[in-house]
């Protein structure tokens, strides 16, 4: 496998072979590993030399389910840490085929420039792209089609990465050729705007694959595991309703975020729910789909597309954070409008989780009024034309309260907290709070753990144990996988070792998980990039209706990073 | 000695004696010291347990030149860790006079109301003060004369305060009656804007002052300190020039600002040189003063009044980093444009330093030519009327930098950097970026080190040792006194000593500026504020014509914090 580099100055392409202590990184493991040896800590995140990285799972491309994930990372603009994204979609298997494990974007052209990297078998180029300067993701990939065919896998960013605003992602083509697979969180799509790369096309003509060290232990490794996760009953709810499955219960939880993380839980909830979302889907009919794949390879098939009435698609897929943050949090009880701003987000190119956190902040400014999915829209589409409003909102919801002066702003390391209260979700204030990634639901999402989710007690552990497994499925794979397979480790060690020819056992996952975790730790630390607190309303400001504050002790806080769990930390190059 | 305490929630206002622990605590001391014993670091800068802290010096209301320094500081919204501010003007000796040491400023109250403190001999009071909301400065200082007499010290903040600006800062009424003193970095006039304070009043009938121990030893020691500044021979040079008798050096080494740090020396520097500005005042004559007392007591007197053509005060003092960040900085070579320039900061209630940078800053975004003094002005007027590019710009240049997607920002820890290039003066890089204040040059101006500026090597010590010396300083009385009083440390001491009764000998300045230092330094770790290095471009862009970067080596940095130097750290209070 090879590592690609491209020279966004000097437009100069090369092809490495792949060292062999990144034979095993992965997707966010690869982001770390990559980030802790090449970039420089104290860059700018969009200058010359922070690199946008993309990264493949060193299971993908051999059948295994899951394993098609994408990870794009280098230093945050939102953050000023080191951060990565995944997303679903076709692009990560097709770049595996090509033999290509990670694109490493290097430098920046002269502003303005902007490119189409082109991945063929016959090889790669750079292409002048000024065509789509503007384009929304919609029509980008559309315009791609055209010119390269309906088969290929997309990388792009819409308007707000050429704006280079912090709420830009990185979105990937999905199997029925929607750009609406986000690499969302972080500001990669504006890094990516930064180089002046507005997409990255990936033919389907690669025949290439990871050598199977053991083909008949992976073959029975392969079976095992997918067995593994259908086995698991809760895989079946979660195939037929989504991560929209969930959204009752973190309102009744009190963990639903609700006009700006006013309240908990919502009367309007049932409007928004999992159940009728599913419900309306299979009633449209049309092109409606309540089980849906992000991606080629999924036993699990959790994504969805939302039609209108006319059984036209909306958007695919309508996720619980769209539903939470664009919804609930901005009083909008609509799904088919929440379902519209979620296109919206994916078209403009934006984490709708920043978006929603941004729009629900400037209500205090007096510039939103809940409920108003009209003005919703509008904000939106002003990040897409680049107002100043605009961009206020786009470079996120941290930005927002220091224009505005405001004090109620829900983000951590500037990054906004998902749509998991961390007053209704304890355990939330342990994984917003310390994981390096910032306000990242998905660094370890506590909501399943085994604890009081309304007391402080056992919250660390949870959240740090849980931030040490969600690390380790990151090197690889999706991480719904852990509903399954969070039980049965040693399928997922079986798959390793018949593929590397390794030895592993399960303790591999808690060394994997770690090691990645300290890369991105010190590289926060040599970045200066340290807050490890929630802001100061959840702490001290009652979430009704069941009266939570964040409590848990800062005692618990200091011992986070304790060498006794963690062991030590690397060292980081200093010039 | 009193500590007043204003509750701005509970209207109630307390009156303690100031406990044993902060009697020789002063100003940045002062702020240091309570910031740590009582502020959350986690707080939110504008919310209800960050705390306005108004410090005056130990040493203040007898008679003893440049100790009537007044302090604002508390935590900063614009670094997010610990700030202060100070100023001359009228107002700490009239504060001392009451018997007032500090104030302390809690809670918040109902958003928009606004009020006016006015201390007198009969009481304290909260006054409802809605008639000045959005009042200019001056205007705001006109109406109190008006009201309460000529005669009383002022505390305020313009419409950039109340706005809640990050880069918004208080001012003091002079002697002259202007409310041109400001304690403007580090946004501490957002935090009084959030405490719903528009002005504090100090009526000129107090008549304490610091008991003294020896009263014979220090009329002595106040004698000889006095002597030791005039003795200096650089003073008289001070008297004449003040601080713009320094441009043509800054021009000289390339440290001066030009065009946003793009170069460090100007064609056009004669324009706005100490000497030109100086035969200006001579030569016009009328209000015009090239020497002038910023506070009632003072032998240096390095402040001016710049008369236009007609005699007419135009803004008073134009001081070398507003000459450097609204003048060459904004590529704007007309003395009078930038005394209008610096009036109008003053009026809006703004860092001149502040938004110079960021209106440098947002030239890269095409919306300002360098050199367009109409522009400039056009712009802080919008910050004066909060249109959204107004907030942004007033929320500095950092903020700027995120919304325009800018790489080229001139911020340490948030806060714009004055108008020392630290690749013309390399200390600078050394004090930026290590100061606990952010990108301060009051923290330590090495400029007149005994090191060659242009190499790397010894700026680690110069500007740590200078750090130190400064917190000193910081901690009783205006820095310029240094010029005077660096070679002959006794002459301070024995002040102190009669005074208090202590029996300190020299080593009292180092054991006091590194403990003032460690108290800052512990408060922004915990409150998550780490950053420590310049910007990227200062690192890597040559400043020409010298072709000079940034390039203390790393080892330096990590140095800088060693125990070795500074002793064990104090452990700070966590919940």
């Amino acid at each position: 496998m090879d590592f690609l580099r491209v020279n966004m100055s000097t437009k100069k392409i090369t092809v490495e072979k792949v060292k062999e202590r990144y034979r095993l990184s992965g997707n966010r493991g690869l982001v770390a590993r990559l980030s802790f040896d090449e970039i420089d800590p104290q860059c700018h995140p969009l200058g010359p030399n922070n690199k946008l990285i993309i990264g493949t799972s060193p299971l993908d491309a051999l059948g295994v389910t899951c394993m098609g994930r994408l990870s794009v990372g280098g230093k945050s603009p939102l953050t000023g840490g080191i951060k990565e994204a995944n997303a679903g979609g076709v692009a990560a298997t097709k770049l595996v085929r090509h033999g290509i494990k990670a694109i490493i974007v290097e430098q920046t052209p002269v502003l303005g420039e902007l490119f189409l990297l082109h991945i063929t078998k016959q090889g790669v180029q750079l292409k002048p792209a000024k065509r789509l300067a503007g384009v929304g993701t919609y029509t980008v990939v559309e315009k791609i089609y055209e010119e390269y065919g309906r088969d290929v896998g997309i990388l792009t960013i819409g308007p707000a990465g050429e704006q280079r605003l912090a709420s830009a992602g990185v979105f990937v083509n999905d199997l029925d050729g929607d750009p609406s697979r986000a690499a969302a969180r972080g500001g990669m799509g504006a890094v990516m705007g930064s180089k002046g790369l507005k997409a990255i096309v990936i033919d389907d003509d690669g025949d290439c694959k990871p050598e199977v060290s053991d083909d008949k232990a992976f073959r029975e490794a392969r079976t095992a595991f997918t067995r593994g996760i259908l086995d698991e009953p809760t895989v079946k709810f979660y195939s037929e309703y989504g991560t929209m499955g969930g959204l009752m219960s973190l309102h009744a939880l009190g963990a639903l975020p609700v006009h700006s993380f006013r309240r908990g839980s919502w009367e309007k909830a049932e409007e928004i729910s999992g159940d009728k979302f599913h419900d309306i889907i299979l009633e449209r009919g049309g092109e409606g789909k309540n089980t849906h794949k992000c991606m080629p390879v999924c036993v699990i098939q959790c994504s969805n597309v939302f039609a209108d009435k006319t059984g036209k698609r909306i958007v695919a897929p309508l996720e619980y954070e769209c539903a939470g943050m664009l919804g609930s949090n901005l009083g909008i009880d609509d799904l088919d409008k929440i379902g519209h701003l979620t296109r919206l987000c994916n078209d403009v190119g934006l984490d709708a989780v920043e978006t929603g956190a941004a729009i629900g902040t400037i209500a205090d400014a007096g510039l939103f009024d809940f409920g108003n999915a009209h003005r919703a829209e509008e904000l939106i589409k002003e990040i897409g034309t680049g107002s100043v409003l605009g961009k206020v909102l786009g470079a996120g919801a941290a930005v927002v309260g220091n224009v505005f002066g405001l004090r109620r702003v829900p983000v951590v390391k500037g990054q906004a907290i998902a749509a998991h209260d961390p007053r209704g979700i304890k355990g939330m204030s342990v994984t917003y709070s310390m994981s390096p990634m910032g306000a990242d639901h998905t660094a370890a999402a506590t909501y399943r753990a085994p604890v009081d989710h309304h007391k402080a007690e056992g919250q660390l552990d949870a959240s740090r144990n849980l931030q040490v497994v969600m690390a380790f499925y990151d090197n690889f794979c999706c991480m719904f996988i852990m509903r399954g397979i969070i039980k049965k480790p040693e399928l997922f060690v079986n798959l390793i070792n018949a593929v590397y020819g390794t030895n592993y056992g399960t303790d591999y996952l808690a060394t994997l998980g770690k090691e990645i975790i300290k890369l991105e730790r010190v590289f926060n630390i040599a970045a200066g990039v340290t807050q490890e607190y929630l802001p100061e309303f959840m702490r001290s400001e009652k979430l009704e209706p069941q009266g939570l504050i964040s409590d848990i002790p800062q005692s618990d806080y200091d011992r986070f990073w304790d060498e006794s769990f963690w062991g030590e930390f690397p060292k980081i190059r200093r010039d």
